[in-house]
């Protein structure tokens, strides 16, 4: 039988909380979210998830019965399949039993948890940048640098559902920066926004301004500010290396970026193709190509429906 | 019906080529090489393991009919499912198509060509260092540095047969030696025999001996020959930092290393894991295990056999 109830899709960051409904087919018919509060406990931040999960059903009419199951892309890191999550950028929650206190919330509904950036990837690869192709890496490049790897038509979940964290593969393994991980020169140290900002300002970009961003560093870089387009090659190099290795490594065919350090387009985007042509020199990586991610912010909800609608595929778990 | 009958496998290297036949088990019933011989024309050498074939089917008194299949281990490079096969140390083969010649050899009988390092891997996580574990990368060091990958419970193939190929992940970018892929700072330019055997000479270890090997350099080590010792410290951190990359990305929890070069031990297996421990820090990274390949020189057989015996794990094509 055709499936044609909607999936509840949950995406939970460090920077907003979202839910929303999903047609089989991978179309987000509603969605809404609320930037995710400070300064609450465990129990009050999920009782704004909560709230927020009770509006979208409410608003379109649908009651929990009616739907294909729940999908849920949270920050890492987390126990997986469990789905016990602690989210770096969420204090509040650490050993918070996100997927069971779903499948309390939804009875008889099936509820699958999965590290957010992983949701980002399946949902690249299910109906984005990635579609159609077998072995796609998704990269995510924002506060930190993280991703998921679809092998052979399938997402690879790894010994403990972290399998696609290019983050850590190591870019400089003795000059590079020290990585909060505790190791050195990791591509996460290197290129994610946070790390890009100090580097520029220790080279004298906008050295006083406490909150600089990385958006801001972006917009120089395209103004043409010379400091600001080094720290944009610094992250083009750095993704362009791990992007090499994870290539000849996974022999992938598309690699999807996505992320708001992306937005910099070709400023990121043109070194980290010099840097991986340079190194991805084998005839069967030479030929492997570097997009955009394509689904935008709706991304991460379309992941999560993924993990419902097309869990031969996205669901490596129970 | 349980499968009884044996599979023909076959393993062709630079150095020899094996024919045996293996038990659906995995356990070897009999096996026979020959050095592979130089200067032969393509037809010359099919010949050469033709006869190899005939004679371990007759001596164990098996015909064609009698068997389950026929896998094959053959050096790359190869176009991959098709098994045409350009081994990079067999100059005789270019373009030369192994898996039709030994399906009109063995009509009738299904015939699977895969890169020998990917049967090594398919190997161990069938019968030999990776069983049991769901997510194995094993590793290859000799003239060259190969691997294969299984994630998720199978072999994984990425676009072209590749994957697992980690040799050529980097890991020092900028001041690495060139490799002969192109790049440079590859793990294989700095760790294969011949590269380690070079840098010691220049280093003043046997610098006159032209034919000097890596087997020489590890004994020398072992007597505790200081540039010797070098050049395995060496080997050990390229590999161990290529390792860690592998272990985050794919979430890995068993590496097998094998190949000649491994025999070394201690020499090579203690700084590998030293600057494995010093990059692999997340803490599903952490508990990743190295262990030396376990079957040995049956290895390459026992994997050819599992892509016929195991051909739902170890076989992604056709």
């Amino acid at each position: 039988m055709q499936e044609s109830r909607p999936a509840l899709a949950v995406d939970i960051g460090g920077t907003k909380l979202a839910v929303g409904l999903v047609e089989p087919a991978g179309r987000v018919l509603t969605w809404s979210q609320v930037p995710t509060p400070a300064g609450l406990d465990a129990e009050q931040l999920w009782r704004t998830l909560d709230a927020l999960i009770t509006n979208t059903l409410d608003g379109a009419e649908v009651g929990p019965d009616e739907l294909a199951g729940c999908g849920c892309g949270c920050g890492g890191p987390m126990d997986w399949p469990s789905g016990v999550v602690s989210p770096l950028n969420i204090p509040a929650w650490r050993g918070f039993p996100l997927r069971s206190r779903l499948s309390e919330r939804l009875p008889g509904i099936t509820v699958r948890v999965h590290n957010d950036a992983i949701c980002l990837v399946a949902g690249e690869h299910w109906r984005g940048a990635g579609r159609g192709r077998d072995n796609v890496l998704g990269v995510v490049v924002s506060t930190g640098v993280g991703g998921g790897l679809v092998l052979d038509g399938r997402l690879v979940a790894g010994a403990s559902g972290n399998a696609g964290h290019i983050g850590h593969v190591v870019v400089d393994p003795d000059t590079g920066p020290e990585c909060a991980c505790g190791g050195r020169g990791c591509a996460e140290a290197i290129a994610r926004g946070p790390a890009l900002v100090t580097w520029a300002q220790a080279e004298g970009w906008r050295p006083d301004q406490k909150d600089a961003t990385a958006r801001e560093l972006a917009d120089d870089g395209a103004l043409g500010h010379p400091v600001a387009l080094a720290a944009m090659r610094r992250a083009g190099r750095a993704l362009g290396i791990a992007i090499a290795s994870a290539t000849v490594l996974c022999d992938l065919e598309v690699v999807s970026v996505g992320g708001g350090l992306s937005q910099a387009g070709p400023l990121l985007f043109d070194p980290l193709e010099e840097f991986l042509r340079a190194h991805a020199r084998l005839d069967y990586a030479r030929t492997v190509s570097v997009v955009p991610a394509a689904l935008g912010q709706s991304a991460g909800l379309v992941g999560a429906a993924a993990l419902i609608f097309a869990a031969d595929r996205y669901w490596a778990a129970d």
